[in-house]
């Protein structure tokens, strides 16, 4: 938790943000009055600014936090977690706040630019209302740090607790719990993939000891990450911060109410309304269900056919039709259904980021699950037990071929014989070849595409260039804009940082998500699935932390305390596989490679489900008592901090008591009574006596025993005659 | 909220707790030694006490609690909520504290008693160690507002929130949250039961619309209480109280450790050893159904044998043998096992007296449930099915039989036909009998018994008082122990009432829980269920009432902010209910009175419960999310609270800030300028001129502008300057 060290800026000019101004579709005099607006309102919360060339379209405002409005934002915003109780210790105002990480220091500049007006914010909102033409607000990379990072990681098996650290330190929390994930997941594959080549190399595949174990692993690693969540929110100090919710600038409220009591003003939409929209959900999951699985059941015909029934002429290219087929429409439908699931969203009219959110989580992860499982389910639960039903009906495309091919040249469906290698291969595909392509796709390509992007445009400006040559301007693409000479390079670094996308961490979460859903739902057909994802996830680690740094702009950083929905995607993946694999593992285990389906009981198949479901959540229950059992590090320092705090009050409490005792009220009992002689007549005496007064019988009934000494004389008394009294003494 | 009226404690001399010593089975000096170390450990801790008569082996010791040590103490308390975050605003110490409800003035009088010295109670444990001659500690009714509330109730339908909360101040947050729990369960009731009986009346037993409504009417029901419970808490102020655990006094640590950071003394009894201990509930678990399953089949089978297949003599009579086995047997082994669970728990040897009473619950469900349920479940899953199979083997009995009864006297297996009838009979006798039965044998008799019982005694002290005359002592049995006259009935009303049992809010949530089951699992066999529960529960909640005032001690009133473990009970079995109702349905829906059940196929069975079970869980979790929702009104005004209190800190904070704006640092960006004309030129060259300087890179970098409006014209500068450009305005 050291301060950032200034060297690591200084690269930078001190530079905390860069604002990205685009004036192109803009009167020129308008947008010099919306650039002093701009000035103007984050000069007035206290942050520095310098204003350079962008591109030709594009201005770069670069913004610094002057120190003690700085730490006055950061006070603010500590009292702000402890009143929402974040931290356990009000803040002390007395000493200057120095921001303790680089990530605070960003997230609270961030938060003085675009936070409302009353929150003490320039309420700048980028791309949204007045700021329209706000197109970013980025901080810039810390370029040496970052490579040395990568040096370092590429040449150790496992980050290290300081690793992730610093990772959090850098970016924020919630980049950091992505990369504490990704690291659990990876340490966690290694059990299920040793226990899988083993189980593969003795037991071969659909083993129902494999099976177990990797269900049981699978359960005990969502269970223990959950506890790995509430150790890293202590440690990063983040714990509770999801009650600090954001008000999204889109929710449209219905009505305003002033609260009575708080004079807060509160902004309505009708839960009941906000119900209604989300039932639309129903239809568009049936929709997609329908659209993508029609996709995708289709071209799964046509394989099988092409590759099983037909056996005519270019067979050898046909095979590729459906892959080509497959690839062309679901990305294309896909893409259409996150649009239409974005403006669902949009529609359900949230008023708070993170519940537009999850809920748009929910949403794509519904479409993610058909894409990426459906075609194996189709395979395990539909070819494989009903081929024999359903190949008949593929005599359309035998209809179709026709035409083009002797009679010969197409199989006898009574043939037909069910490929049991299909489901095996399929799953590698996806487990192997898909993870790789995957991967390609989303750090390769995009770097090799840039670099390209660079080069064309560098080829294309020298030719404009020399076209305009006539305007007597004379400039090298590296220095353009007359840049100082000091700056130029600093300055060529950020407009290369301004040009790169922003990186969204959901994204990648979705997909180890995704990953980790194939592990539990069909690692039984290829016990060597988690060793694949071992290795995947080796580069992947890497490969994700090259895109943030060289792929995207610095993320502004964000306080989480889990990886939100996708945690309840892991519990529900790993519940489902609880269902798949004893389904799976029922329907081939010991049918061997000729796959005799047939001999499947229907009544035998749902009670090994719903004895394997109901044993996954009996276990599941035993599991999460045992871990919330568990004291991490940190939860354990938590609670030595509680008890200190908590001694600390109780004991000043207890003290202020003692210090009070001498100045008691007459009704306080004293320990020291006189020591006059009481015998039990004169006690009877003075009640009497007590009597004859003027007081309540309450006060005649406590005056009866003068004293705690009184009593037990009384007390000793009674037992003295009690005992002496013979037929007790026969009971006894 | 109300403090309480003083008058309600006037009939009772402002007695806060009666202390019952008894002394029979202690040397009469050490007795009178241990005495006097009680009432001296009372008055320390600034407690006024009297001693008096109790009967022949016991005093009295009266407590009364100092005014000032009081408010101590509720100060204290209340610290100690703060700190643990039951309470969200540090209690002003600097006001005297006055007891908000009589619940909170006993409660405290109660931990002050018993409490340990470092946390400033007397270190009093009753039946325990030092203290096992301190036989009970127990508050007084207040007799009128006991009979004046049962006046009341009995002439209304429903008890109001004020009600409610008038409970709860006079004995507590469990004992409230017991009645607040019956009255929801009361007035959720009324939907099944309209609901059943018009399905009863319009579409017979074993209606598909019935079970639906009433799976998901128990649904909604679980959740809304879970909802209802952090309404109640809020309202009660006890939210979060479960976090305050209480040490139990018989938990023996294997190690004691200092913590090293806070001096801490932590008692340990390692986690693995009691989850080692913990695997005997496993064995115990088999053995309970074993043992009671197996004589519950038992005497099923001899029913079955009786009253459908034996003929012979005596049949009348023969038929009550099984019930009288199992009335005789069930409780016996029930006892005993309960003995067993008991025991099992204290091996377990858990730390805090909330987690031994969940564990205890749990154990003690577990073998409710096999008595309660598992007839019905044998009935229908058991003899319905496979009562062809298993009839021959009731030969057995026939063997035995043989040597009384003629051949004839008993049918021919081939000639047995299933009583489709006897599951409804039994589910009948279940919620109606058992119901009536049951609130007869926990009030009715237990109240005559308590009366015949002080009749005896009252006729054996004359007979005794008689024999004994002799010895010259002429006592009438009302005034014994030669009272004071004035305090003589308020003596036999206490030593009436340490006689009394001590009332267990367990047990009776038990019954409900047990009672929901029957609702859940089975009501589809018979829809009136639910009306027979209502009513029973309108007399239950009355007969609850009346017990506790007249058949137990008052109880010490306890915080909770939750029933425990019922709730997850209540969850479990509505979902349970989503099993059985639909096993229920499919196998008897449309059967008639007939009974077909050989129609029965396995894989639809099995298909149909994987479906309900399913769909139970995917509309638990909607309603789940539409419930967490829903804002109860002591919600909104937590909500309202926490936000003026965090309002106010976060004004003071913003209000801190802007004094402290005059005195800036040298970095503060200034608003107003220089109003100097800048061109260009005049920046470059001051850039230039800078670089002589000795300053920093980044001092050169920010010095460019000097201000916000030179940023602003430099901006202005470079918009006009591309603006003017002729092939950006082609772009555009």
């Amino acid at each position: 938790m050291a301060p950032p060290s200034p060297n690591a800026l200084q690269g930078s000019f001190d530079v905390d943000y860069v604002i990205r101004y685009r004036f192109a579709d803009t009167d020129p005099s308008e947008a010099a009055q919306q650039l002093e607006r701009l000035l103007r309102a984050l000069t007035e919360v206290g942050l520095q600014t310098e204003v350079r060339h962008g591109d030709e379209t594009s201005l770069l405002v670069f913004v610094r936090a002057a120190k003690r409005r700085l730490a006055k934002a950061i006070h603010r915003s500590r009292v702000r977690d402890w009143l929402y109780g974040v931290r356990n210790q009000e803040p002390d105002a007395s000493s200057v706040t120095d921001p303790q990480t680089e990530a605070e220091r960003l997230r609270v500049i961030f938060q003085l630019i675009t936070f409302p007006k009353e929150e003490g914010g320039a309420d700048i909102t980028p791309k949204h209302g007045e700021w329209e033409n706000v197109e970013a607000i980025f901080a810039l990379h810390d370029d040496e740090t970052n490579r040395k990072w990568m040096r370092d990681w590429s040449q150790k098996t496992l980050l290290t607790k300081d690793d992730l650290d610093q990772i959090r330190n850098k970016f924020g929390e919630k980049v950091g719990f992505y990369f504490a994930f990704l690291q659990s997941y990876f340490k966690f594959l290694v059990f299920p993939a040793a226990f899988g080549f083993s189980c593969w190399l003795l037991l071969g595949h659909f083993s129902v000891i494999y099976t177990v174990g990797n269900c049981l692993s699978c359960l005990v690693f969502v269970e223990y990450w959950k506890r790995q969540e509430t150790d890293l929110s202590i440690r990063w100090q983040t714990k509770g911060v999801s009650a600090l919710l954001t008000k999204r600038r889109e929710f449209k409220a219905e009505k305003v109410i002033t609260d009575e009591v708080t004079g807060e003003k509160k902004y309505i939409f009708p839960a009941t309304k906000r119900l209604s929209r989300q039932l639309l959900q129903v239809p568009f999951a049936l929709l997609a269900v329908t659209a993508l699985g029609a996709i995708i059941a289709t071209c799964f015909a046509i394989e099988i056919f092409i590759s099983e029934i037909y056996n005519g002429p270019l067979k050898t290219y046909l095979v590729f039709i459906p892959t080509i087929l497959l690839s062309a429409l679901v990305p294309t439908i896909s893409a259409l259904l996150v649009n239409v699931a974005t403006r669902l969203n949009d529609l359900e009219n949230y008023e708070t980021q993170e519940s537009y959110d999850v809920a748009l989580t929910r949403k794509i992860f519904v479409l993610n699950f058909i894409v990426s499982y459906l075609p194996i389910i189709l395979t395990a639960f539909v070819y494989v037990p009903f081929a024999g039903l359903i190949v008949p009906y593929l005599d359309v495309f035998k209809l179709t071929v026709r035409p083009f091919v002797s009679k010969d040249e197409v199989h006898a469906v009574t043939e037909f014989q069910i490929n049991p290698d299909r489901l095996r291969k399929q799953v590698i595909y996806f487990t192997v070849t898909a993870q790789i392509v995957n991967f390609a796709m989303e750090t390769i390509v995009p770097y090799a595409k840039r670099k390209l992007f660079l080069k064309y445009k560098e080829f294309s400006d020298e030719r404009k260039n020399g076209s305009s040559n006539g305007e007597g301007q004379e400039q090298k693409s590296t220095a353009a804009f007359d840049d100082p000479p000091e700056e130029a390079e600093f300055l060529v670094r950020v407009r290369r940082q301004a040009e790169l996308s922003e990186y969204t961490v959901t994204d990648d979460l979705r997909e180890m998500c995704i990953q980790f859903g194939y592990l539990a739902l069909f690692s039984p057909v290829w016990p060597l699935v988690p060793v694949s994802f071992l290795i995947n996830n080796w580069v992947e680690l890497r490969g994700d932390f090259f895109k943030i740094c060289k792929e995207c702009r610095r993320p502004t950083p964000e306080r989480t305390d889990t990886i939100g929905p996708w945690l309840d995607t892991l519990g529900l993946l790993s519940w489902l596989g609880s269902i798949t694999s004893s389904a799976l593992v029922y329907m081939f285990n010991g049918s061997g490679p000729e796959g005799t389906p047939s001999r499947i009981q229907f009544w035998a198949l749902l009670l090994t489900i719903f004895f394997s479901e109901h044993l996954y959540l009996l276990v599941r229950a035993v599991i999460a008592a045992v871990v919330a059992k568990v004291e991490t590090p940190s939860i354990r320092q938590e609670k030595a901090e509680m008890y200190t705090l908590r001694r600390k009050y109780l004991q000043s409490a207890i003290d202020a008591e003692k210090e009070g005792v001498t100045g008691e009220d007459v009704e306080e009992p004293v320990l020291q009574g006189g020591e006059e002689k009481i015998t039990r007549e004169s006690l009877e005496e003075d009640a009497r006596a007590s009597t004859l007064r003027d007081s309540t019988a309450s006060d005649r009934f406590w005056g009866r025993q003068r004293g705690w000494q009184e009593s037990v004389k009384v007390g000793a008394g009674i037992i003295e005659a009690q005992a002496t009294k013979p037929d007790v003494k026969k009971q006894q």
